[in-house]
């Protein structure tokens, strides 16, 4: 099918009702849509199995590459014929099981073997999640990378460290379709935690899919637009075929609450706190947060220093495109705040999530050059612990008491929302759309599934539903729903100024089993077959070194491991496995304990 | 003050009016309880302090050696002139930050050091952070243990898995008084998450201290008294010197639910689940969520089948002291519910908070050998994730999940009640005991510091109450209560068979670095002052390594260092440092990383 034909195709979709046969397939999905009665089988019946080969429209490929049985490094490809577009290229951070590793990205491995037919990103929102990944895609894959105004300012800060000049960037608003390959794509506004944030309205040959990104209904939202239940709700009418919704959520019962609240606790902190000055760690990113900070700055005549370098990032790249307004002369340098009294100041700064790093761990823990938090101090930490961060964020709150300062946080006030629908909206979301299939996204195995159940207790019944794991691909017709062969995906690690490896896993374990047990080398020098000199026997992380009972044991262990064994008729290799096989049973004997064995042979 | 007297003063005490002038300051304290007033004054003034020298009764002071700044291993000693009484002996899991440790204990230091004072260790419950440093208290100490049957069943539990035999155990119970030493010490009865639990009025030669011990209010319990209010009431008025009060639930607003409301959630899910097999995850030491569970497996014609070691062994423990009562024949062995149809089957398990070996976690990964999880299975977690075991618990409700059974866990039902007092439970305790001096214990710091603004909210001035960090130790008298010098304190790792060691830090260290940047061994053989071979290059664990052009570049580095240094001239370790040195220049300019670097020499 070439590029011509499927142009005619789609502007030939677009017209109601279809004068020709070969669409019947679509015709038949937008009927039925909402009716779901015994006619979708007739009309299936009607034609017949060889005049659809004829002219076949191909199936649309949704393959999952990351955020499924996972919340992080979102990344969903959708593939038709020969065009595959992709939604989100996001990151995630590492955890205890992958320590010392910088970042996390998808595997994309199946679209740097697809490459001639990736059209491009569509990029949902401006969080790491959804862009982190973006750098590490466009080295691999000269691709246009679409979004809003506010999330391309993101982009562009990641593309610039990471010296990609030459990226092609779409600046997308909801009202305004952009074409990629066979896709027609329709940005439209939902609310979450950061502006400019989209859900898409995808028409593929084969009907309308239709992605939340990530969203919440705030009617009532302090900037920009509320969620455009109008559009949602007409997409819904005209016919869904398939709806990817993010599940974050899910097991929260009611209506997540307006951004509007979190100003008003705001408003009385600030009212209450007259004579301290304010310190307000909150994510850069949520810039319509930072917005009712500076109005609140105005209202009650305090400057705003921003402390931390993303705060910095995010705040100029949003007023440079109008997202956040700053009257003159509100905010200042953090170097013009000596003179200030504490009642005049607000300093707002990064750290919400106790980043070790951050601007506000290191005013708990004293080493901020800028700033000294003690006893006039209100800190207020506008944000929730991501899960995982929990003992991390603990650690600043501990610390920031210890120096006397009050702290605020999230136990114990109104001072954050989360940017998540929970049950209800949802509710309203699939009531809306009504589409013929459900897939959700964007969480762990059990809200995947709680989302499913949400779904089924609307009138969705289960066989029209499908929980995705990474490398899953599912193809859709107007038919049906199946699932075909897995594409290689997975995981990256991106370490330090390295590049990720498939041999990240062998390196992981490696260090797992060196941070549990701990690490013994026996160093063997050999010449013509036979060792000569002692052994040189080394052990770091490993406690069982300091009683010295054992050195002579350990010592004589590998002595006699070593004697054991012909050098001049066998291998180094066997050699060496013998060494640790001896150690290694030794020290479980004794110790009941596995450190990593390294022998080592230095030939001469 | 020898023995004799230690006894007479106290029953001197004990009579009210005071006769003689020797126990003025304790009746000034008394007298002091309920008026707080100028006269408190006239009475230091009216006590010369010459005659006060004569006799002089020496001050209490309180010790913390852990359970302050941290959740876990609770342990506070009281020690009056030659007596010394520790409340709990607690241990912690390891963390994160001490990976490959079992466990974490006390540093007893100060105890051994005073050995010939110690009196004997009281426990307030049979949690692991409460008990879990027992054995490791008794190698040290040959001290009575005091504690509560069920207490003490676990105790001994533990006491028989290391081998000691000779313990002196003291069975306590709520009415029933012991002295040790200089002290006497009342249980009363508290609820908690597991039975036996109790609190303690401690009479000391300086008057009261009030140890809440962990505790709820929970006036309709499911089995066991209510918290004694009554005997706390009293001994409030007839005056409390100093209250030492757990803190774990500061942050929560209100009342924490009766342990009854589980019992309604649980006798719903039997009903709709009639047909299911159900399996109900639960801490092993809460017993009386054990008795509800069998009580409605009998109600609902089930058996119960027990999964998990700890489990067996608490059931077993509990039931011969009567803390838990099964009809005949309920409960079952897990091999013999083969035939047993789903409908008639009840599991109980450990593995309510994720852990690795457990037997849920095994169920959830298919490779629990007796409990193949499935479709008509519910499983229910009847707890919450303690903070830091989120993921954990999260990943085997995922897993559970995949293999097709339903979940109820906490973020969807009342399936859990804390154990744990929340601010107006905290509120009714410190009206009740109305102490000269307070004291937060069990919490981080900030759990302290909240636990302190509470104490002020009703009436304590600021300058009565001391935020303790592990090591503190506080003077009390009568007149007042002052930090003096801390002793030496903090944490004990266990690794293995092995004991803790108080390198144990540079261990940690290690593993750290070895976990986050990996390792590089550079082998070198030495003979006569020259090297001799090429040097051996290890690594592991990090992502470098299969970047192989840079491998020639490392050996040029390394060859570099090596033919830069006279070896003749020098030492062994300052050529093993120019090699390091060479090395993580190299790493860390062309990576960016840190790797370990060991250098070692094979001397001939």
């Amino acid at each position: 099918m070439d590029n011509k034909e499927k142009v005619n195709d789609k502007k030939v979709k677009m017209r109601r009702p279809p004068a020709k046969k070969q669409i019947t397939d679509k015709r038949r999905h937008t009927e039925n849509k909402n009716t779901r009665t015994a006619r979708t089988v007739k009309a299936v019946e009607r034609t017949p199995v060889l005049k659809r080969v004829k002219r076949k429209i191909p199936p649309v490929r949704i393959i999952f590459l990351g955020g499924v049985g996972e919340i992080g490094k979102n990344m969903t490809a959708i593939e038709c014929g020969d065009d595959i577009i992709i939604i989100d290229a996001g990151a995630i951070f590492p955890t205890e099981e992958t320590p010392g590793f910088d970042l996390i990205v998808p595997d994309i491995t199946y679209l740097v073997e697809n490459k001639s037919k990736v059209r491009g990103v569509i990029l949902t929102h401006g969080h790491e999640d959804h862009i982190g990944g973006v750098p590490y895609l466009l080295k691999e894959l000269k691709i246009p990378v679409a979004g809003t105004k506010l999330t391309l300012a993101l982009v562009d800060n990641k593309l610039r460290e990471h010296r990609i000049n030459d990226a092609k960037l779409i600046t997308i608003a909801p009202g305004h379709t952009i074409q990629m390959g066979c896709f027609k794509i329709h940005p439209i506004n939902v609310n979450h935690s950061i502006a400019g944030s989209l859900a898409f309205k995808i028409q593929t040959p084969q009907g309308v899919i239709f992605h939340s990104g990530d969203f919440k209904i705030d009617l009532t939202p302090v900037a920009g637009e509320p969620i455009d239940l109008k559009t949602i709700s007409e997409t819904g009418t005209a016919g869904v075929l398939l709806y990817l919704g993010e599940s974050t959520n899910i097991e929260r019962a009611g209506f997540t609450m307006s951004e509007t609240v979190v100003g008003s606790t705001l408003d009385r902190l600030f009212s209450d706190n007259a004579e301290r000055r304010l310190i307000v760690a909150t994510f850069a990113s949520n810039v319509h947060r930072l917005q009712q900070i500076i109005d609140l700055a105005v209202k009650y005549k305090r400057k705003v220093a921003l402390s931390g370098r993303s705060m910095l990032n995010v705040v100029e790249a949003a007023e440079k495109i109008g997202e956040i307004h700053i009257p003159d002369g509100v905010v200042i340098d953090m170097s013009k705040t000596k003179n200030l009294k504490d009642s005049e100041l607000v300093v707002v700064s990064t750290g919400s999530q106790g980043e070790p790093m951050s601007a506000l761990t290191r005013m708990a823990n004293g080493d901020n050059q800028q700033v000294t938090v003690g006893k006039n101090d209100t800190v207020i930490i506008s944000a929730s612990p991501i899960p995982g961060n929990e003992k991390l964020v603990y650690r600043v709150i501990n610390n920031l008491y210890r120096r006397g300062a009050d702290v605020v946080y999230e136990s114990l006030e109104k001072i954050h929302v989360s940017g998540h629908a929970c049950q209800e909206e949802h509710k309203i979301m699939h009531t809306l759309l009504k589409p013929k299939y459900f897939i959700p996204v964007h969480g762990e195995y059990r809200h995947l599934k709680k989302h499913m159940l949400l779904a089924e207790q609307l009138g969705m019944p289960e066989s029209r539903v499908f929980i995705p794991e990474i490398g899953n691909c599912i193809e859709v017709t107007s038919n049906g729903i199946k699932r075909v062969e897995n594409v290689q995906a997975g995981s990256r690690l991106i370490d330090g100024e390295g590049i990720e490896d498939e041999k990240a896993s062998m390196v992981i374990e490696d260090r797992r089993q060196l941070s549990e047990e701990g690490l013994f080398i026996v160093s063997v020098a050999v010449s013509g077959g036979e060792v000569v000199g002692e052994p040189a026997i080394n052990s770091r992380g490993f406690v069982f070194d300091f009683h010295r009972d054992y050195n002579k044991e350990i010592r004589e262990v590998i002595d006699r491991a070593i004697s054991s064994y012909d050098l001049s008729r066998g291998t180094i290799d066997e050699f060496k496995r013998i060494i640790k096989r001896s150690l290694r049973n030794y020290l479980m004997k004794k110790t009941k304990q596995s450190p990593m064995i390294v022998p080592v042979v230095v030939e001469l």
